[in-house]
């Protein structure tokens, strides 16, 4: 990717900690007066394409393209209509960023469509939330918050409570903390504890930690029921030392992060019982620096009591989406420049892509990839790791383990362990998850010379 | 409420019969050349925030905001997508009047629940219509342009005629034509007459009473079976001495204002010989300075031959919409200075508000406080009148006649007119509908000392 | 038609060659930077009305008038709403053209809709796609593409392939390369062959005939089982000499337009084998020179891995939509001056006109003429041809053949080439289908004096 190629938001990892840190210094300009700022965009069209709704994040980036001075052309309802005439998303993204719009927001139920999108689209994409995969603007925006209300985020201590399972605004976010250097507690609601796979990106991707944790007195949050867990990898020596031996007692509390339960998405089961964050919560000694924050809408999980505190942020939170978004946006149109180094490894650096023939399709069937109407697109993985090889879906992200590994020029698959698999030439590399999946493809077993 | 508080316009009382005039005066620069007016709020956004759908209404304030040359960011469908996931109105609110939008435009299903939103939003709001309660900026626009056509208000007869029961803007419309002393011919379709609630408040807000009307030749209009009233203040002497005696007998008509039969509010019911206005109505004598108008949409209610009459208003009506709807923002927005004095008594002034401890709810059941949404709202009331005591919901208006006055530091209730009851000091009482009400709020009846 | 009357778009032929070529040059300045035309429409309000959903049509329209500097206001789902109160076309177009926009983009499901709308609003009126009727800015859009990559339009040998029954686009880009003097080879997909009426047009209005063709080699398009023909004027002498002896041989092609099987008109039916541009398609002799065009939406009929080929131009057709608009708003605008002679008759000229007692109705069912919602207009005819009298719906352009005509001073009807029928004064002539109609409107058979 050359220095002067389109950038998109498609997930968080698009964006280096200083780019972040640098728009959070021209978001800061942006707020002090909205309504100056219509200078900085004249002329550009931001397109909305929202393929599921979502009024309040469709109008937060609509808010914040017109305070910078451009134009805005909305498709609420993306799904009902062009869709329905069978066309691709490729298509479409293409059609509205040729003339239509000079910056595409996408919005869309299946995972790792924003990355279709960015791929199509001759102009920068930003991931307005696709499937249960991504949601990168919300995490910029509450990383914004937390860093505007505690002055950094090395070091903070963050409840991430309620529903871990679901929510892509808590995953995004997880990842988010570990990599500014940020500690997690998670309370989970019973049987909506964070996934394994998160788990295991955040200690695979930076070195975090899981240790059972203990929490004073946080009533309505830690229950006997909930175990809570401390996530770190900022003091690897004692967590080294004491793993398993002892548990990480939780002294105090930066910050809570709330989460509704996603009814949406397990409709039917009980959320009685829900952690709720009360009067008598924010009393607690354990809460005294703490900011309460949620990603709105909320349902019965704060007490409307709660609005009038001073530590509750959640609709500062909201407040602070649009000149984030505004300095993001300013960004992508190349309207501003940022003096920051870019992430070391874009997700969409085509130099990480791997185009293995490991069997016909991502096994996540929300992917955009297994979605009929992108019967254009090709299996695509990323290398994660390469012992034992896992590789990820170039979409949604969702990891793949190869234990196979296949050579193009002699059509001989060997155990990804073995000498013969080791001989094997970088570009000739492909990668299987089964015998059967190598032989259908054309590869036999054995040895090589 | 200080001199800089934000204004709202909820309720068409929430603005002066001065304001209202300076407001007219400004629209009529702006017609002159709707294009010319794009420096006046530069850099403003306007959030149309629409739980039922309307387009017209959308359409004409979305037109006057970019004519003043301000952005738009538009929830036509607000009630599909944050409301679906349980969010309260209030929520709503404080999110897009946060940053997202600097004046909002909330028209919904619920009476009162434009108050709701000009409480809890930190940003000037309109009410686009809320329920069957109020929708100000109809009737802004009918007085504006009976005031264009006939140079004042004062002294006009006025005749609405068809569905006066349903409509809430015919009611709107008499409360400020009684406000500007106009008089009003009611010509109700049988069985639609103007309710008894909306006579009782001209009564005793305005002075207006009703007296049997007898009305010349207008066929199609006034027949037999129907029956007109003649609703005045301005001739208090004629009418104390002849109310009951006689009846007024209209001789010349200044306007006629038409509605259509609102078709989904009374679904069923069949309309035959609902009034129409034709060829021939116009060619009455007594329609010879009439104007014909017409809130829009119409169905039947007006033959399309008599759109082409220059008595015909109806599209000019419409037309006025957008000036004065962009001297409402101007002035609300801060943009323009308006040399007017204030209303007396705010509507929303919290120095009427009484919390009372007079029953759970207000009895309208279209009222925003019964919303299961609204849970965060606690019933509250102003007082109207003293003896007997009248509250009004300090939201949809509704009226609750309270016969018992309670004291807050004797824990003691006495009849209204009691000589317990005035001992009580003002700061002390609260209002009880029935005995059986106080008790439950653990009163008990009898003497004090 | 005075010289300052608005002028609108309801059908390709409301614009003159003059005229279109006249904004292909003014396009081809907008085009080299779309963002820098903010000064040309500031101030200008566009409506799009759209009573049937199309987001691209949509989209393009508003992305064209952002571009210009003017604002937008949008009714996405007018059917929805204004309809659902039973509100006709006729007033929906006058309310929003009178204040609130100073342009109209119409799109409705029934035929003739945008005529009604340019009668009765008091501005522009763009027809954005009426039923089966015409797309005039698609036809537009594809000329403007064809004249950019050939550099003229005489002469070319476009192929139209696919569905060119159900295809308004395809009839209207027909009509209009017959006008500026290309020649057409159709090739239909078995059953969905052009239909007579438009082979009729072609005729009367161009002098275009059709002849068979063959073609050679295009592999996937041109089969056994469908039946090429060769549609052209340009070679009156040839074709006179030889049409019914031989066949057109087609050598080579400038352009393919290839369209979608319209599954929403013809549901149901399979469209197995339907026509199919493939990479081997590309490879072939005959298409060199050839572009490859597309309405789009596409579903498969393109295969995907011709999007990079030079030569696909169908999502270059797409962006030129934005400044062919721009060019097109800005002039109906009055914002920009077009040197060009105006269309010699246009087809919304009164004088043209022929209000003819014909019988109650225009005959093709989906006009909007016969739409419940426009009990307000009359039928309303054009005189296409005298000898037999053949007249056209004012609207929906359907062809009514009268084979009697009537005086209106004798009320005596003759058939349309007696003497009798010759000697009635254009003025007092009148037309009717059958000898019953004539009768029902109160005329007489037989000789008048």
């Amino acid at each position: 990717m050359g220095p002067d190629a389109k950038r998109d938001l498609v997930s968080i990892d698009d964006l280096s900690c200083d780019e972040i840190m640098a728009l959070f210094r021209r978001a800061d300009d942006y707020r002090e007066d909205l309504r100056a700022w219509s200078g900085v965009c004249p002329g550009s069209i931001m397109a909305t394409l929202f393929f599921e709704p979502s009024t309040r994040t469709r109008l937060s980036f609509e808010s914040a393209m017109l305070r910078l001075g451009g134009g805005v052309v909305t498709a609420a309802d993306a799904q009902s209509t062009s869709q329905a005439k069978g066309e691709s998303l490729a298509d479409t993204v293409r059609v509205v960023g040729g003339s239509y719009a000079d910056i595409l927001v996408v919005r869309h139920p299946c995972d790792g469509a924003a990355r279709v999108a960015a791929r199509y689209a001759s102009v920068p994409v930003i991931n307005g939330g696709d499937g249960a995969h991504e949601h990168p603007t919300q995490t910029l925006c509450d990383l914004y918050t937390l860093w505007r209300e505690k002055g950094e985020l090395r070091g903070l201590d963050v409840v991430l409570c309620g529903d871990l399972r679901f929510s892509r605004t808590i995953h995004s976010f997880a990842y988010a903390l570990a990599r500014f250097g940020a500690n997690i507690v998670t309370i989970p609601y019973p049987g909506f504890e964070m996934p394994p796979s998160v788990l295991d990106r955040l200690d695979s991707q930076f070195g975090v930690q899981a240790i059972a944790a203990s929490v004073g007195d946080l009533p309505g949050i830690a229950t006997a029921e909930n175990s809570a867990a401390y996530l770190t990898a900022s003091r690897p020596h004692q967590l080294a030392l004491f793993t398993n031996l002892t548990e990480h007692h939780v002294e105090r509390i930066d910050a809570i992060y709330m989460t509704r339960a996603q009814r949406e998405r397990h409709a039917g089961q009980s959320t009685e019982g829900y952690p709720r964050i009360s009067p008598e919560l924010m009393r607690s000694d354990l809460m005294r620096d703490a900011r309460v924050m949620h990603p709105l809408p909320r349902t019965d999980e704060i007490a409307y009591e709660v609005d009038a505190d001073p530590r509750s942020i959640y609709f500062r939170q909201a407040e602070l989406g649009v000149p984030i978004r505004m300095a993001l946006m300013a960004f992508l149109l190349g309207a501003i420049e940022i003096d920051a180094s870019r992430p070391t490894a874009f997700a969409s650096d085509p130099g990480l892509r791997f185009a293995a023939g490991i069997g016909a399709q991502c096994r996540n069937v929300r992917c955009i990839t297994n979605s009929e109407a992108v019967r254009y697109l090709p299996a695509e993985f990323r290398m994660v790791r390469e012992d034992p090889p896992e590789l990820a879906c170039a979409y949604c992200g969702e990891a793949v383990r190869a234990s196979l590994v296949g050579c193009l020029t002699s059509k001989r698959f060997h155990a990804h362990d073995s000498a013969d698999a080791r001989r094997i030439k970088p570009e000739n590399r492909v990668y299987f998850e089964s015998e059967q999946q190598a032989r259908v493809e054309g590869f036999r077993g054995g040895a090589d010379a």
